[in-house]
């Protein structure tokens, strides 16, 4: 990963002519912001014999302290991250990576962490976009970048009860290659998919674009062992139970605050033989999410569905007569069908016989590919809009059907406002359940001189709106430090005190990730 | 209800005289056994003061503390509980029952416990069968009843989000009755469906015999509203998130000992408008299984599924022959379609071939509606070889289905041995998952001189064994009393250690339910 863009340098491209035409249209004359190069890491603040006994820990060889280690460890992938990381402030650097091997050995770093009082920040694939990164340093003698790394074994297979238990640093395309030499897959590809890693999946209650026929992460997970520093939790003695609170579902979620995630055991399935995704047009927004209600309420959801409103319809197409060959640009909706021939030809005829019969109409599979091709993309074009003074940003939210319209209008409203004229707003579901739906947004506009601010004052104003209307801080990205205000307002300070109570029971030096959640 | 036996005292019957000849047939000459009448309820212990403050909090009216209503409230039914009570042990009485009429009597009533140091005991339909309405008295001031029976309103219904708000009184049917005006259902009917309560189902992570179509009642719930010392937290603010842990799943399973839940907001559905349960025989238990962990992994569960063992099947049929005319006995699954005729025709059809492919026989569906006429009526049958001496009582766990064989022999066998020769044990599975599944044990044997302890001895070695085999000390009847040892191997000592801080935070007296769960 590139310590200031996403992903695959390798991966990376600049804008083409035609996109930078489209820039100049919509926010004026293009200035060029590169990201300052060379730029220096603080100086690590930590107790040598802090690191000795990190190094007595995991070995010398996975305790590094130079500056590109720690430099790649700084932060996640949000725009405000990028943006400080583009500018140089690498202030929040770990002043130590350490890479334990196994969970005997994430057991001895928070050891080490208890004696020396060192902050420790679980990392997985560093993909975090809210803050969740982000230590608080004081009162704590140093940071450690607990990177899982190392851990990245199918620890089992369970071919009849159709499980798997993976180590947490497994990244989602090395977690998929080793379960695809046993025909299986875990079906859970987030946006971040290639560089997320499984302990992250599960810290963070992810959710992928498959999500509607595979399940969120927090739903496939059957079992996890958890390394805290008052000992080692493993929960999921069965599917589900009766047998007190769901210990699963209170680790999911936790983001590292309560422990350190050292193995998964999820459901998985067989490989899908065949994937069709077919994209349909809808005239409205409105429209497409009540053909989605239905599927949802009748049982006929597909492997993936999501819907773009009218303005992403727009944008993501260019051409909007592409979509159907229609007049009106409406709303561009994928559906994705995955699994045997047999079962996908099933599904893709009742849910085609439905949605035609809500109005929809149907406009091919080329759509569809086009989709699945670049469903991981969009965070390599982020970089390139930031390079030319375009920023970029996403947020999501979730509620029920009823207040679907209301979330959407004061979240789009509070965005345009707070971002000013010529800002875009665009948003779609892509994650729908019977009784609601998640809405995703995207903004573009042109950067102030203060990026930053300029999106602090954005995000305030959309959180604000999202609590209001009485819906979710996030609905796949997770708490970190940006969420926090709003998190506490939407569970109310009862439920603070009761995730606080965990913490203190579990954590009670408070080293693991704080500042994050609670 | 009535207090010594389940259920609708007019409901009762005695045995068929050809059921008693195969009672002397397997056990024995019959020896009668009625229960003690006219059993006095010792004496409440509780200061005059804590009761004139309880009348203010919800009304003279409401405050009970007349023999009748005090022995109606003297734990659960189990077979244990059933045991005492027919023998005129009430010695698990509590001192005095109030009926708040909404959330601000339950308050106001938690803090005139805080106040006087009263025990509470949230009360629903009393049907708990692991001792879940045993308060351990010291070092309280007195004992309270905390009957929701007066909150019995249907708060809200959103029928383009299909979620209901609810009270915690209501019982099952008059739960369904209530969403019935709107063509609504909860589609969640466990065995103990007529008399348990709404509350009850979220505070014991319910699961009933359709939840292979519905979903576990856990799995219905979007939202609840829970009353604890500390104040009242409502959670549920969308359908599913990444907002750190799940809230929702910490209070559903707490058994009444974080807080009183004061409303569930769980997802419906349309009233089914067919019905149709068709029986199936397979040559074994483990065919059966195989076919219905096939058909779950698949992807096409019924709304009902359910296999006997080879034992469950004879008894529970008389003569083997009925089951599809053949010579061998085989084990009976009953599946269950429930919704749109549309829908059941094409479920039916896909579920006829499939379990075709695998060997089943379509038994027809007079075997199902006969298992569905009947599928509230088992704990009856209970009291009357109760009256007869013969002990009756049943135990369940669940696990991966890797694991299910293991499970299946280690617990009849430690149930076998412990209860002697003679002894009667069967076993069905009831609830299917991908990963694995339930298994529900029902035992009979002669009663010794001595039955609470027999059926102890038993218990104890059905629970080592289940937990030995790695499997869930519970998968529906919650943890009680009973369970808490095994609970406590189970989860682990963090486990443990984890829930005691959440009760610890949100009522630090300990005043909820004393001596439940943790």
């Amino acid at each position: 990963m590139h310590p200031q863009r996403w992903g695959d340098p390798a991966a990376q491209t600049s804008l083409p002519d035609s996109a930078r035409g489209l820039i100049e249209l919509a926010f004026g004359e293009i200035v060029e912001r590169p990201a300052a190069e060379d730029v220096a890491v603080p100086a690590a603040r930590i107790p040598d014999e802090a690191v000795d006994a990190l190094r007595t820990a995991v070995g010398g060889d996975n305790v590094l302290t130079d500056d590109a280690a720690r430099r790649l460890r700084t932060r996640g992938k949000s725009t405000p991250d990028l943006l400080k990381a583009r500018t140089g402030d690498l202030s929040d650097a770990p002043d130590v990576v350490v890479r334990p091997g196994d969970q005997a050995e994430v057991e001895a770093v928070l050891a080490v962490a208890t004696t020396h009082r060192l902050a420790v920040v679980p990392f997985g694939g560093g993909t975090s976009v809210t803050g969740g990164l982000v230590a608080a340093r004081e009162p704590f003698a140093g940071v450690v970048s607990l990177d899982l790394v190392r851990m990245k074994r199918l620890l089992a297979v369970d071919d009849e009860s159709m499980t798997a238990t993976l180590e947490p640093g497994l990244r989602g395309p090395e977690a998929e290659a080793l379960l695809a030499e046993h025909g299986l897959t875990i079906g859970h590809f987030p946006q971040s998919f290639e560089f997320a890693s499984i302990g992250g999946f599960a810290a963070t209650r992810s959710s992928g674009q498959s999500s509607a026929g595979y399940g969120r992460f927090d739903a496939l997970v059957v079992g996890l062992t958890v390394v805290t520093p008052s000992g080692t939790i493993s929960v999921g003695s069965s599917p589900a139970n009766a047998a007190g609170p769901d210990l699963r579902q209170v680790f999911l979620g936790s983001e590292g605050t309560f422990g350190v995630i050292s193995s998964v055991t999820v459901r998985v399935r067989p490989v899908p033989q065949d994937k069709v995704y077919v994209g349909w047009r809808w005239p409205s927004f409105a429209a497409g999410a009540a053909a989605m209600r239905t599927l949802a309420q009748t049982g006929l959801l597909p492997t993936v569905i999501r819907l773009s409103d009218e303005a992403e319809t727009a944008i993501n197409l260019a051409d909007p007569t592409a979509i159907g060959g229609a007049d009106e640009a409406g709303c561009l909706m994928i559906t994705g069908f995955e699994g045997t021939p047999a079962a996908v030809a099933a599904k893709r005829t009742a849910v085609t016989a439905l949605l035609t019969e809500l109005g929809g109409t149907d406009v091919g599979t080329d759509v569809g590919a086009a989709w699945a091709h670049g469903r991981f993309n969009a965070p390599y074009l982020r970089d390139s809009l930031l390079d030319v003074g375009v920023l970029v940003e996403t947020l999501e939210t979730a509620t029920f059907w009823s207040n679907r319209e209301r979330l959407y209008a004061d979240v789009k409203s509070a965005l345009e406002s707070s971002l000013g004229d010529g800002a875009l707003v665009l948003c779609h579901i892509s994650h729908v359940y019977e009784t609601g739906c998640s809405l995703y947004f995207t903004v573009a506009a042109k950067e102030s001189d203060d990026p930053l601010a300029q999106w602090a004052a954005a995000k305030q104003a959309a959180s604000d709106a999202i609590v209001a209307a009485g819906a979710t801080i996030t609905h796949h990205h997770a708490v970190g430090t940006d969420h926090k205000p709003w998190f506490a307002q939407e569970i109310g300070p009862l439920g603070v005190q009761t995730l606080r109570a965990i913490k203190d029971s579990l954590d009670p030096a408070g080293l693991l990730n704080p500042g994050v959640l609670v």
